[in-house]
């Protein structure tokens, strides 16, 4: 049997990612990479976040009697305005955030942080915050990047985070329906932790795995790593309970399959805490697998690669399409081949001898049954050959799924080295897809010239479909003098280019407050006047979340409709 | 390369279903079967249709200034509130509606029937409606079995009915990306005509098929014969354009994979024309197969016959799984076996023979590449042979998929012969599916016994998922003097203990006015009221199909709250 890489790690450190004792440091060949690719002459670690005491926080809004009613539902331990918690519950993890944090802007913090330990105690939190008019955050493992757990007050008095850490119980498994429910605040390791006994896994790695919890997995539309084979979070979830309110709300069918009426779930999956607090949720689960196959094959550009992934999609045998797929563009390959030693290297040397001198590099996990993998993996060869892919053997594969939960301690040090780096991804249909690739990327770099610096742009498909595949976009830069808005002016171009190539403003990383401008553009005003319904029903007086995900007139865009 | 059957039947007749010249009628076994299991003296044809021209039909309750508007919108031999038309468009094809029909009334027939010719004639007759306060049914094939096409006026002046056919082109094919888009007046057998010279297909064959559209599909998330290989509707549509009262609206995304907030393609798909009118959608389309495999095996029992399908599900290599599977209980496979002629009662002896006295007959087709089906095949036999399995050959599977659709030409000639006979069908998880099966099959004996006769019920499931099954049931009885009393007794029975067992109240035939009264079971009253709310927001003034889909006072079920 194979497990899964799921060591639980603390919760993240206020100015980054996870435990700094797990960063790996650069090494020097990756410094100077950055100084020749980014043409810095300093990449020292220069900008380090300011000392804990000197962030600036206000005081809380919250006065005696709301503190002790929240305490009489929760329990005084339970309630927490202290300074450290409020600083910790003061954003999600996006570059802005920790551009933010780092600086010491805890301005926005919540007035309180309240760890409630069930879905009724979360109900009651609710209904007096409804009374109080008090604005409602929930928080699970607080790394949205996208703006999803920014306590905004919007209209009102103040501003709660419902923590969810303490509702993190397996709470029952069907082993023959192959289901489990879980309380909404467990994080992805303990999931597998709770379900590798029982012989089961969810299959759900996104690369928040360590840190996000279920109840944020449902409440993004979040796609895993392996999603390609596992199915993304919406796919995966059958049914959740959401305390709103407006009342407890139970969506999805435990029943396989339904004709009833429009899947209400799928009004909750994806509503990213603007209706209520998700606090349970029932999800399909899949036995661990017994093997895994590894393989990497090179191809001679970006589109051609982007074409046999799809050929394996769409040509490939039933069933052996490998759960991890991912195809990184030249320059995104450019870098693996100079960071990864001296065998990298001359695999690159010898596929220039093959004719690829600037090779798309492509990485596949197959997962299953004891000798089934090696099987699909052997087929799926044949067609990736076919397509033009040189097999470069399993290390790639190997390499990066060692490394595939670090990207976000890379950044906590590039940020420190003055280095801004940022993610953005879309998804489009195949016929669009070399089209959106080319459109992103030229406005990202565009916008990145801007500042007169130098910038760089990497990028992968990592989520493949049969109509299409996802693209995630990977841009670095020296920081300027303003980095947020830096960072800003070069995802306002990168998302205006995404919808006018008429892509999806968002593959897995939800709306938050960074997309909310460009829903409109997505759904159409109808659209948004059916989501604001949806939340009129269930948060009559708008506490839930509010200025995230619904675009308020503050963050409208003045371009509204579809082409 | 393998094609569908699916021949473009002319429409249905009045009393019935499709071309009564394709119906093939009861052998003489088959009657003899009638009488003996039933305990009918008479099987005679005594029960005929009345004549045409008897039917009962109100005049039309609109007045000629309304008439002229929508001729305007539409052309003058676009709107017929002529009678045949008028009573073609009296309801659907449940078993009551043929009572009803047969029995000559049509009183509740639409003040007028409309065949517009595009969206923008859709939105300009909503428009009018909304103005003139008239209801609208949006009618594609005509084939709904739950009353969702009723022309049912609710608190309005009259009620039209919109008749797709005319909107029945293909749109667009995005060969690459494998999607289709359609307008939704198309029936299937158009659909496959459309994509069959271009080497595609839907994949999407419910016993319907050569009637019901591509908009009914989508509006009641019908499953289809092949869905545990092509997936439902639901899973298959990418798209949508309705018109609704408060404009168009498009949902859903054209990219592959999207986290931009909740999917509100799923308010749409299942909402039974109470939103709006869908004129077009895009679907997922597969290569038509190159090959085919049949298979039948024969289980001791109902039960263990489940067992295997799940471990057929579970067990089989990733891809295995065929794409039709079908599982007779022992009361269907009796059926069978007496039924089928010289070759099937030889077949029971050599099952008796080897131990299986009562069999359980299960069917699946395997749909593919050419060389794959045969292995998928192969190993998929391993498993149903471990699991009790006895291969019968794949005869039985040929000659369900020869009859697929002939279900409905032999209701016909039952009621008829004065024998009723219904279907109704819900899901179960794999865990529950056993006590389901079992609740549900008592509840229609007892019911149908309540009537003094002899009761039969026969069952199957037709629908795998990794978490559970569908269960349809089919039953017969001699027709009581109330035929139409008579079946909402054993259908009030069946849905009480489906709600019991806590499946779902419908699998694939959707919730129309019959299933309406068992929603706030299924959904919650707070379910109800976010339905009732994305209603609210697009059809402010009601006027789309009221009585369907959303209980109201009247039909609403005194029973509320799931257990």
């Amino acid at each position: 049997m194979v497990t899964q890489n799921t060591v639980t790690i603390p919760r993240s450190v206020w100015y980054g990612w996870g435990d700094p004792a797990r960063a790996k440091p650069l090494s020097a060949a990756g410094l100077e990479y950055l100084r020749t690719t980014l043409g810095l002459q300093n990449v020292e670690a220069a900008h380090p976040p300011v000392d804990f005491e000197d962030i600036a926080l206000g005081p809380s809004a919250l006065g005696e009697a709301v503190l002790a009613e929240l305490s009489g539902i929760c329990g005084a331990r339970h309630v927490s305005t202290e300074r450290t918690e409020r600083i910790l519950h003061s954003g999600g993890k996006s570059t802005p955030d920790l551009l933010r944090i780092r600086g010491g802007d805890a301005l926005q913090a919540p007035d309180a942080v309240i760890f409630p330990g069930s879905a009724e105690e979360v109900r009651r939190v609710l209904e007096l915050c409804v009374a109080r008019r008090l604005a409602v955050v929930a928080f699970g493992g607080g790394t949205s990047v996208v703006g999803g757990v920014e306590p905004l007050r919007g209209p009102f008095s103040g501003v709660v985070t419902i923590d969810m850490r303490r509702m993190d119980r397996l709470l029952h498994l069907d082993a023959l329906s192959r289901t489990a429910t879980f309380e909404a605040g467990i994080r992805g390791p303990a999931i597998e932790a709770a379900l590798e006994p029982l012989g089961f896994t969810l299959g759900h790695f996104p690369q928040s795995h360590q840190e996000a919890t279920l109840g944020g997995y449902v409440a993004t539309r979040s796609a895993g790593q392996a999603s390609t084979g596992y199915g993304r979070s919406d796919n995966l979830v059958k049914a959740v309970h959401l305390e709103t309110p407006a009342g407890p709300l139970d969506v999805g069918s435990t029943a396989p399959g339904t004709a009833a009426g429009p899947k209400l779930l799928d009004t909750v999956v994806g509503s990213e805490g603007t209706l209520g607090v998700i606090t349970s949720a029932t999800m399909l689960i899949q036995p661990l697998p017994e093997s895994r196959s590894h393989g990497a094959w090179s191809f001679e550009s970006f589109a051609a690669g982007a074409a046999a992934l799809r050929r394996l999609r769409h040509e490939g045998v039933r069933g052996d399409m490998p759960h991890v797929c991912r195809l990184s563009d030249t320059d995104q390959s450019a870098a693996t081949f100079k960071l990864g030693g001296p065998k990298t290297a001359a695999m690159a040397r010898y596929l220039g001898l093959r004719g690829q001198r600037t090779p798309a590099l492509a990485l596949f996990v197959w997962e299953g049954a004891k000798g089934e993998t090696a099987a699909r993996k052997r087929r799926s060869a044949r067609i990736l050959r076919a397509a033009g892919g040189i097999y470069v053997g399993p290390l790639p594969a190997r390499a990066w799924e060692r490394g595939r939960f670090s990207g976000p301690y890379l950044r906590d040090e590039l940020l420190t080295r003055g280095v801004l780096v940022e993610t953005l991804e879309t998804a489009a249909t195949w016929t669009r897809l070399e089209a959106t690739y080319a459109a992103v990327r030229g406005a990202i770099l565009e916008a990145l010239a801007e500042g007169g610096g130098t910038g760089y742009v990497q990028t992968h498909i990592s989520h493949v479909y049969p109509d299409g595949a996802s693209i995630y976009f990977t841009f670095l830069a020296g920081l300027e003098q303003d980095g947020p808005a830096q960072n800003a002016r070069v995802k306002k171009a990168a998302s205006e280019a995404i919808v006018a190539a008429r892509a999806t403003i968002t593959h897995h990383h939800a709306v938050g407050t960074d997309h909310a401008p460009y829903m409109e553009a997505e759904i159409g005003a109808l659209g948004i006047a059916v989501l604001a319904g949806i939340k009129e029903t269930l948060d009559p007086s708008g506490i839930m979340n509010p200025g995230k995900l619904i675009p308020t007139p503050k963050n409208a865009s003045p371009t509204k409709e579809k082409p």
